[in-house]
């Protein structure tokens, strides 16, 4: 899938050489990066701000397959899934850290590819690269990524506040990241078997974007701050709507009553999960690698964010002795557990 | 290499289940921790103090050969040569997150065993595991650590500071790590060949443990305190004493001579090189892996480190044009370049 046709191996470059080479074009954006790359440790100064931190590693094989995944979509979303993790407490990210363990399959022009995604993401959402561990792998790629954060103690948003009669909402819509990777993986199969044959995506921008660009929601902490709300949980979805209500009701000793009804599906992620028989509801509950933000919030904040086109309520916090539960379609509920869906998955 | 006998799979506790079982003993022992493991992000307050941060990966075949690494040691050492950045820039380390990638020929109670290492050297540095993830692997283990440290800004000490004039520093002793690993690597050959042959590693117990379990100089910022010495310049000796005083001339803009005399090499390290017709200083030189603190400071200060047994003085800085040199027992001048240290080798 590479464009590039030159190929210069990394050993040429040895270690230091290719972090010299990669580094060498970063530009801090952030007064707050004091020291950058090339010292033992970066120095960041958030001024007696709190410094939150997250971290996720990707790996080859388990999270991506570089037989569809650019190197340069895969650089970008390995940066954007490490910073809704810091949009999700309502801080702001402002610092990575990128260790990579490369195999020599990978060419300079290859990690270049991927760095250079990396830098675009970090541009979008105005993050400073300030540190890094480079490394040889015996196969395969890994990403691991840290992202610092800062926030006032008072903006912090945790997985356990939500309180019994909160508003559950959720940003954009859900389920299309998974059947873009399905797409993907049926057209790699048709590449397999056959060759020549280009792959069929016409029409399904939206929904291989979602699965290989994703992006971070950036827009929403602030757009709260303009609606003038503070949610009283949150958490990004990455692992799926389910398992995302699962953590919140956990964390907050709550229930919940999701409603099939209210979540949001893209119309054109709705038809080819269809397509594929599979049931679109089950995408948005288990798929995954959304990235979109779920919160709650007072019901006394619902005027403020109702007629936001960027956020639907898909249900509300109820006593924990009440269980967390779909309410589907036809007015029925099941139990949402880890394994909930399953039965979804069945019928 | 494992003591357990028991063998748990890892897919019976899925990825949440693993880190719950892994981290339910996590104890916080900082003040600045604010909230650790369990949220979308950790939220750490240094209170208006510098935030350091320092990442590093470790990889199966490449860093660490599990034939002669017991996990226990391979989890302590792995948040050694972290906090030791952080000591390194004459911070304190305070939190780090653990990402780890682990296959299936990996059982819990594996896990377990290299998180036990993890959490023993938090212990003995104070540091809280703040968060983290765990991901499947295709082949082997590999660990991603970012620590992260506090500094006031006025203590803080980087590798770009050095003065011409100023003395070369030197912690503990160098290449013993280097010597360990041959001599694991020869019980390895031999064990390979003869699997009744026990190992021989009777008397060699430093050089073993330098190279399996190393300790981060802790010490070394709390003394320099004590004596009234703030370095001038200061970096750990991960990849061998010529590429960090490299290191530290390149980032400085200044010369160094080093004299090979006074390089502090352990004895039984320095025979053990000898056995396996090793030049020691080579080993000091390239080793890598001591985890030893070289740092500089203004020949004024001399006369508060120079009783001082964990200190050794190796050099002094010079101006950039005169070049690095080591100054050879004979009294030739090699001029000390990454590959400075080959011809020595060849001798």
């Amino acid at each position: 899938m590479l464009e590039n046709t030159e190929r210069t191996e990394l050993s040429t470059l040895g270690e230091f050489g290719l972090i010299k080479h990669l580094t060498q074009f970063i530009e801090i954006a952030n007064e707050s990066t004091v020291k950058g790359v090339g010292d033992d440790a970066a120095v960041i100064d958030y001024k007696g701000k709190k410094t939150v931190v997250s971290t996720d590693m990707l790996v080859e094989g388990v999270h991506f397959d570089l037989a569809y995944m650019p190197l340069k979509h895969l650089g970008y979303k390995a940066v954007s899934v490490n910073v809704s993790d810091i949009y999700a407490m309502n801080a702001v990210p402002r610092q990575i850290t990128i260790s990579l363990a490369i195999s020599s399959r990978f060419s300079v022009e290859a990690v270049e590819e991927l760095y250079s995604g990396m830098m675009l993401a970090c541009h979008k959402y105005k993050v400073d690269i300030v540190g890094g561990d480079t490394t040889s792998s015996k196969s395969g790629l890994i990403i691991s990524i840290t992202a610092l954060g800062e926030a006032e103690e008072n903006d912090l948003v945790y997985r356990t506040t939500a309180k019994e009669g909160d508003l559950l909402c959720v940003t954009g819509d859900l389920g299309a990241a998974y059947v873009g990777l399905q797409l993907l993986e049926r057209e790699k199969r048709i590449f397999m078997e056959s060759p020549g044959v280009q792959p069929d995506l016409e029409g399904n921008d939206y929904i291989i974007e979602r699965q290989l660009k994703p992006e971070a929601r950036k827009d929403i902490p602030v757009l709260l701050q303009k609606l003038d709300v503070k949610p009283t949980a949150m958490i990004d979805v990455s692992d799926g709507l389910a398992s995302e209500i699962l953590h919140l009701c956990t964390g907050s000793e709550t229930g919940c009553n999701l409603y099939e009804e209210k979540i949001p599906i893209d119309p054109a992620a709705y038809n080819t999960a269809r397509e594929f028989n599979l049931d679109p509801t089950v995408c948005a509950l288990s798929g995954g690698e959304d990235y979109e933000l779920l919160f709650t919030i007072d019901q006394s904040d619902f005027p403020k964010i109702k007629a936001n086109p960027d956020i639907t309520v898909i249900g509300h916090m109820t006593h924990k002795k009440d269980g967390v539960n779909l309410i589907s379609k036809a007015g029925t509920s099941v139990a949402l557990t880890a394994q909930g869906w399953d039965s979804l998955l069945k019928k």
